[in-house]
């Protein structure tokens, strides 16, 4: 595949420049030099050059990126123009909150959710019902799900994450305390998502950091030098 | 102070040695080697070594580190000894999520809680009743506030940030779709939470990556390289 051999590093920039082209996009703007893209992202014109370089480049000399082209390769690199059907395991406030943030105009499109608590069962999620968690494997083998979405208490997320892989699940979005990556065969891709750590991160910068080596938190992923 | 010239790559590992420490204490274990800890953690015990010398080094030769001690060193670093209080705007599913998630045993304490939307006035989130947001300079007048958290709409959330540090908040924990970092004084620390972007390079890792390049993910900023 072409994406070979990219970094890491690169691949983890890509979503931002999917948004800052999306941003322009909304205000009217369909083309741009790295110049101004850089002015705009506070990256260098020279790291977009490189970075958009590796996908065969998108730009032509003198007139800059067109942002509409740029930003639909970007979004077939990370796999944006087919629909990732995803469950939710874990029907709480923060199950809850990812139902309704509405990652279905990505193409992420929430076709069950989950819980074992019976006060949840049948409680709709926009159009999608709670299900009770012991009728989700009879649902895996009905439905085609991508991605399985964990808001459930650490303890309960190594069970019920195997379970998945048993059950075929190959992506999970795991927002337990623990590092499901390390615990599961290699073939699942998982991306943890630690809001606890997130916060411990602006406490540090809060508390130790001095003027002038403030601004780098663009995202979470940006602090890593 | 101590901390000083010690590279955000070690900084943003610290909060994920926190929780394995505590994952250790919670199951009885009082000290651990480098090694045993680096088989836990998957990174190399010379890492961890390197890391943790950053800090004078907690361990003793034989002995191992004691965690309920490094733990708590590590704690003071990252500023867990102190309560911060924190405030969160827009009251939406994801505030709801945040404001009942329990950040409050890291020392992070909900206060207050504002909107925009009259329906939710009074609503309660654990013990803190939803204000309307024009009470907010008042209450800021009379509240020590440290940190404030957005979960509003990317178009309102510039406009909030900028009231937000003329009344002397100097940390924002961003869930807007937007870098607020690059928009905000330099004496403003800001951690942006993207989960967009989390959810793309879970897409892009399902999509494109090959067995054996998979166990990457252990936190939203580990992907860097």
């Amino acid at each position: 595949m072409r994406e070979k051999g990219i970094s890491k590093a690169v691949i983890s920039r890509l979503p931002r420049y999917y948004r800052y082209l999306g941003d322009l996009l909304d205000s009217g703007v369909e083309r741009i030099s790295s110049g101004e893209l850089s002015e705009r992202m506070k990256v260098t014109a020279s790291q977009i050059r490189q970075d958009l370089n590796n996908f065969g480049g998108f730009g032509q000399q003198g007139y800059g990126y067109n942002a509409r082209v740029l930003r639909g390769e970007i979004g077939k690199i990370l796999g944006l123009d087919k629909v990732h059907p995803m469950i939710i395991i874990g029907a709480g406030h923060l199950g809850q909150a990812l139902g309704n943030y509405g990652f279905d105009k990505n193409g992420f499109k929430v076709v069950g959710v989950f819980d074992i608590n019976p006060d949840l069962a049948g409680m709709k999620i926009r159009d999608v019902s709670v299900q009770m968690l012991d009728e989700l494997p009879e649902f895996l083998d009905n439905h085609v799900v991508e991605i399985a979405t964990l808001t459930i208490p650490r303890d309960a997320a190594v069970g019920v994450a195997e379970m998945l892989v048993q059950n075929g699940i190959r992506a999970i979005w795991n927002f337990a305390h623990t590092d499901l990556n390390l615990l599961l065969p290699d073939d699942v891709v998982v991306e943890n998502v630690h809001l606890s750590e997130s916060l411990m991160r602006l406490s540090y910068n809060l508390t130790n950091v001095v003027d002038g080596d403030r601004k780098d938190g663009h995202s979470p992923d940006s602090k890593k030098s």
